[in-house]
């Protein structure tokens, strides 16, 4: 998958010699920059290849599919990306990721390279809201990882960075729809089995249990299900403004996440909130699972500087 | 879908007023440029109304699932992008569009406005090399639409914009392969039966019959397939230039078709060609088909700089 990676975007990515598992922005890193380093398993392009670039992150380390990277892929991304001002660990909260990121933090440091950590827990359904930390995850990484990076771009120092990155996550909230299950490479199985007619609220992106299983109900009502959990969640006062991300978890086609997407419009501007931004396509996807997810992040001034400002990535563009 | 898709990006499109099947760029069409319309059914997005915008197609018509759009959407596209010098319909070579569209075109005579038509039939699998009218478009739409929406808005007229995407047209080839049936929304239904673990070679985008059914074969062998009968019928010499399409039919992951890119880039380095662009996603689509297409665009001067100009759609953005 990399060799093909790097095959069709040579002008955005590269692989620094013996870590073939550290992707590298062609035009991201540069003096006095922070590096900000992404990663995780793969199986969820373009999470997290596809957000390398400039603008955007400036490295990524890359696991198999569903596990983690070792922590040697995530040192020599940092280390491909450092411009001397530190280093942002930014993932989705998983253990194993935890794990391996946190000991590419101490070989860092025993160079003398600073770096810091910021997980997203953006997938509501994954813990209840008094224990945001244990959240995994997901889609809402695609704005998180936008908003640390343009900070990053902006030539702001570590601490900023860190700090934007963590307010970006505080109101990113995102809760996903299951229709079928995908099969892992290793096994050519379905991870789980989830009958036809049937749905699954709030799975997770590697197959986690849902909160709910039940049958299949109209686009509009599973839309109003989702929507319903993050606005409680979001709290967001009228008048406010919002990002959207309506997410193909695999093989839902852009037909069914437009249609998802007129009633999400509906639901916000009911809400007397003001959509700035919507991005709907395959951002975060689980291999073939079919399903969606929505994602709202509750803008404010700073993050929506963050959100408008330009990348350039290989998977995703912004003038 | 077309309520999500205005919701979801009023920046880059609209609908003109009582035309709900028209969806035209907001900042494509403008006085003496000649307006490039497409169209066709639905079910391939984001074919046909991501390549909707400045710098590509100026509106799209929209037919129902795998259905024609009839006459009247193609007029009002075409009345709401006329820019005074003319109408290029370009579409992917179907019985039911050509009739439809070509009423359209009578209709937009009788209102005075000129309109030329060029079909897309970039499929190899759809008919003999000899008769290369028969064939049906497919992916290559892309390049294709690409090709004349740059000609267009560098202001060439219409006979100009006609002549580029037919030579185009002419310069661009499409092997697909299918490895499920996508179900239409109406029957909820396979379109066909293909057991699993069984491919079927030079599959249509709407189910039709491909060249060889047999049972799935590793990444690499599919490759070389495609790539065998492409690479035939392109009969560049080495030394010549190409642009590569990796697409996938629905339901086939990214990882895929970067695993494909491996292989077909391998191949066109064996075949002493060089590539100048290479795109890889979903691009044009058959819902939730799993498969992919490999679309091979031989380039000249003329066509890579018509493939280089900037285009700003919803759904595909290059600086």
């Amino acid at each position: 998958m990399l060799t093909g990676i790097i095959a069709a975007h040579p002008d955005h990515l590269w692989r620094p010699e013996n870590a073939p598992r550290a992707v590298v922005a062609k035009r991201g890193p540069r003096p006095g920059k922070v590096a900000l380093v992404v990663g995780g398993g793969s199986g969820h392009e373009p999470t997290f290849l596809g957000f390398v670039g400039k603008g955007l992150a400036d490295a990524a380390a890359i696991g198999n599919v569903f596990a983690s990277p070792p922590p040697q892929p995530a040192v020599d991304a940092a280390l491909a990306a450092n411009g001397g001002a530190g280093v942002l660990f930014l993932y989705g909260n998983y253990a194993g990721d935890v794990m391996n990121f946190d000991m590419a933090s101490e070989l860092l440091e025993m160079e003398g390279v600073e770096a810091k950590t910021v997980l997203s827990t953006d997938d509501i359904a994954s813990a209840p809201r008094d224990q945001r930390e244990k959240r995994r995850g997901v889609a809402g990484n695609v704005f998180i990882f936008k908003a640390a990076g343009a900070a990053a771009d902006m030539m702001m120092p570590l601490d900023e960075v860190e700090r934007i990155a963590r307010h970006a996550n505080d109101r990113t909230f995102t809760m996903g729809v299951a229709l079928s299950s995908c099969s892992l490479p290793q096994t050519r199985r379905p991870s789980f089995d989830l009958p036809a007619g049937e749905m699954e609220i709030g799975m997770g992106i590697h197959g986690e249990p849902g909160v709910r299983r039940g049958p299949l109900r109209p686009a509009d009502e599973v839309a109003d299900e989702l929507m319903d959990a993050i606005l409680a969640e979001m709290a967001a006062p009228a008048g406010s403004r919002v990002a959207v991300l309506v997410n193909s978890l695999g093989s839902t086609p852009l037909m069914e996440l437009y249609i998802l997407n007129a009633r999400i419009a509906q639901r916000l501007a009911d809400a007397g909130l003001v959509v700035h931004k919507t991005l709907v396509g395959p951002y975060c996807t689980s291999l073939e699972m079919a399903g969606a997810s929505i994602t709202v992040m509750h803008l404010d001034d700073e993050l929506q500087r963050m959100l408008d400002h330009p990348c350039d990535c290989a998977m995703f563009r912004q003038g």
